[in-house]
């Protein structure tokens, strides 16, 4: 099938931006709201983010977290106690000063103020250490391994769909050892799981790593990252663990008696992904006609589209469409679409919301037990005999996985450039190319990061995967055996 | 088997409110936080609300509705669009006025003053309406049928856990419809669909009916109710749904151009099931010796406690455990307790968690392959052969199932009084009553009932069901045929 047309107004090649917000509204994902940097998530959207939280959630079960919900609330002197924390996060937090409004002079305006303010929580290490300290007596209270799904706020002045937005909703893990060794363990096996989710199921480039010094998590003794690269080369911080150390236990007097009868401070990680992996999938695999999902966070693998040209065929092409919606099993999740809009528009919003697989089905179709495909990740059409289409659509679901996650390695690799040994040749780097991933030497010790500013580049992680060849740091010039990643970013 | 003593240190005839919270301390629900009326809910308690969303959110998308996400914020001046709306929740809105905190004189105190200040949704009706009428423009996008998963903030003074909390979690559906008939069909759907989970689900006893002019909730037109009566005889209004007429859709703006080809309004329903729910389960339910839950909610069916005398028992002890779980099929969900307490403690832990069937396995039992059940509903112990236990499993889940809801209803059915004629009978009953619902005779448009106001009892619902006879009603003593239902509250 040769596309008529892009399905949406704006190329990548374009304004990659401009693609952006074109690809949420084509597949109707979510919208602006009227208030200033919060957005609203659409049932379509919202029904790939329901997906992905399964997925997550039964990984983390899997692993013995329990989920629990805590207070939005976290009063401003809880805050305090751990000062690089606050530090970190005092910028950007919605503050409640009032509990009641009233009208004077004819206008609406807070009143009753509290005596203590309260911060909207932007992260809940505080308010959950708090809760845990009260849980924990003993080293057999150990491990305490909870997560929780909610919506969080911190104010930013610049704003973008999923990627950035004041509010927005994610799953915050947060748990606490006996050992530093199990915490960190802890750490890392929530970071693989981020790894696999990212890379296995939603089909990404993703490089996991440890972040540099001056990038940790607010009060982190060492955050963990798996750092995405989207198609303009630039990368998407996708999901963040950390060993907290005995900081934030510290803070809080989370303390236990020990097997030596000491009381000691517990050792805690926290760990969160967010909405913004939405914005990710999209940024690593929609094209120029709209969104492309991989199956397992598809809201319909296959989108019957009927199209019935005289009302006389109308009962036997939507009993055909029928039988093979009746014939798939119930893991393929698939849609009729009885839309009383014309079928052609159909087509190009499945198109748009990146159905894997698009059948139309009219009277030709039903009288020689065939179905007309069209495979969304190639756009090509296919005429297909029905049974052999209801033996092979498991294999084609598999096949467009595979062609997303070949086709997003692909054009990632290329934009990966490890031979960079100089901050100029980077500098030429990113002058001279749209985007892409620099691996250059990094000594870890380095905090003064300035020198990559002019540039718009970042320090994203320190690979987990390492070459093990020597060199000189790119900032400071010293010897250091250690490789970092530095890209521009979302 | 003869409960030693109760499992817990008060009982609902000395301090039904002490009571109460010893059954949510005992089976580890909830606790508050130090955050003024907010409540953390535990593991337990949470595992108990995910069940509850699951059947919920099951039902609903059989019904069509699609979940989505709104804005945690809705600006000051968007609620004040729908008079009786804002004048229903001003007094009790937390409102942020600042985005920012920074350190003055060694205190974090708010900075960065918003223009318009932001109040937390206390619920979504302004926000999702207006965004359905930015959606809307034909009859051909008719009906939207929309929910949401969130949590809400109502600034309450007296907090009770899971009753009334400044932050609750619930669901809140939002539709809109054509004409009024789809509207209030709607929300009679809804209302009966609140009535099938509160008394087929959670075999709690429930009357479904319409709230009476003057509490019908801010901006409705018509508000449906399921009143349910705890075991104090007082009553939980456990769910409502709303017909809202044109008043908020005149409010935002919704209009749709209709077959006629004319601009109308939208007629708009909403409905909502909150944490509080959890609160009316333990007061149907629960019993001097903790929890008891229906199966559908609970989130273990049989609680497994492996008692192992000697360490050269162990192995045996925990394989014969494990048999007897591997044995029961994946829809009775099955915990074995390994904790390194006693077994006695387990017992009696499960006991004040309500798991329906506690096993307790030792070497005897694995021995002679039997099985010793207590069963939780009765607190009654029986020895079965480990095959007859496999095979009657659902049938005595059932059983318990059955014991609970009948225990209630023939608790409730005596607390139920029609026979009241005249204001000062009612005085006379809830004077000489612990507690109860009165049915009696009441005008439908009386707005003045300060009648009630010294005995603390308000009209809870006018029944769906009604008896048909006339007679006066007991405020104003005019001639009608309505009955409604009389009751404290919580």
């Amino acid at each position: 099938m040769t596309a008529p047309r892009h399905a949406l107004n704006v190329t990548r090649a374009q304004d990659f931006s401009a693609w952006y917000h074109a690809v949420i509204t084509g597949a109707d994902l979510a919208e602006n709201s009227t208030i200033r940097g919060c957005m609203v998530i659409k049932p379509y959207g919202f029904a790939i983010w329901e997906l992905m939280q399964k997925i997550l959630d039964d990984k983390f079960k899997e692993y013995g977290h329990e989920n629990a919900y805590f207070p939005l609330f976290i009063p401003i002197d809880l805050f305090e106690k751990e000062a690089r924390h606050v530090a970190g996060f005092a910028k950007e937090m919605a503050v409640v000063t009032h509990h009641r409004i009233e009208c004077v002079d004819g206008k609406l305006v807070p009143t009753s103020p509290l005596e203590t303010p309260l911060v909207i929580r932007p992260t809940s290490e505080m308010i959950i250490g708090e809760a845990m300290a009260r849980w924990i007596k003993s080293y057999r209270d150990l491990p305490i391994l909870i997560n929780q799904w909610c919506n969080v706020v911190r104010w930013e002045m610049r704003t973008k769909m999923f990627l950035r937005t004041t509010e927005f909703l994610w799953q915050e893990g947060h748990t606490a050892h006996e050992t530093e060794e199990d915490a960190r363990e802890e750490a890392t096996r929530m970071h693989d799981a981020y790894r696999w989710f990212i890379c296995d199921i939603l089909k990404m480039f993703g490089i996991p790593g440890q972040k540099p010094e001056h990038d940790k998590f607010a009060g982190a003794v060492d955050t963990y990252t798996v750092e995405s690269m989207m198609q303009d080369g630039k990368a998407l911080q996708s999901a963040t663990s950390h060993y907290l150390g005995q900081n934030f236990s510290k803070a809080v007097g989370m303390t236990f008696q020990g097997r030596d009868e000491n009381l000691h401070y517990a050792h805690t990680t926290s760990w969160g992904l967010t909405t913004r992996i939405i914005g990710g999938v999209i940024m690593s695999h929609s094209d120029d006609d709209g969104l492309n999902l991989p199956s397992a966070i598809a809201p319909y693998h296959v989108a019957i589209i009927p199209i019935i040209r005289d009302l006389a065929a109308k009962a036997s092409v939507m009993e055909y469409c029928e039988s093979i919606k009746n014939a798939l099993s119930g893991s393929v999740r698939t849609l009729i679409d009885v839309k009383d809009i014309p079928p052609q528009n159909k087509k190009w919003d499945y198109v748009r919301k990146g159905a894997p697989l698009i059948l139309e089905i009219g009277q030709r179709e039903a009288d020689r037990a065939i179905v007309s495909v069209i495979k969304r990740a190639t756009l090509t059409k296919e005429i297909m005999d029905k049974d052999k289409f209801i033996g092979n659509v498991s294999d084609m679901i598999s096949q467009h996985d595979t062609i997303l996650q070949r086709r997003c390695q692909d054009s990632c690799a290329q934009k990966m450039n490890n031979s960079i040994k100089t901050i100029d040749e980077m500098r030429e780097f990113f002058e001279t190319n749209a985007g892409g991933f620099v691996v250059a030497k990094f000594n870890r010790s380095t905090t003064d990061v300035s020198a990559l500013d002019p540039m718009a580049v970042s320090v994203r992680c320190i690979p987990t995967q390492q070459s093990g060849v020597g060199g000189k740091c790119v900032i400071t010039g010293l010897d250091t055996d250690t490789d970092a990643v530095f890209a521009k970013s979302y």
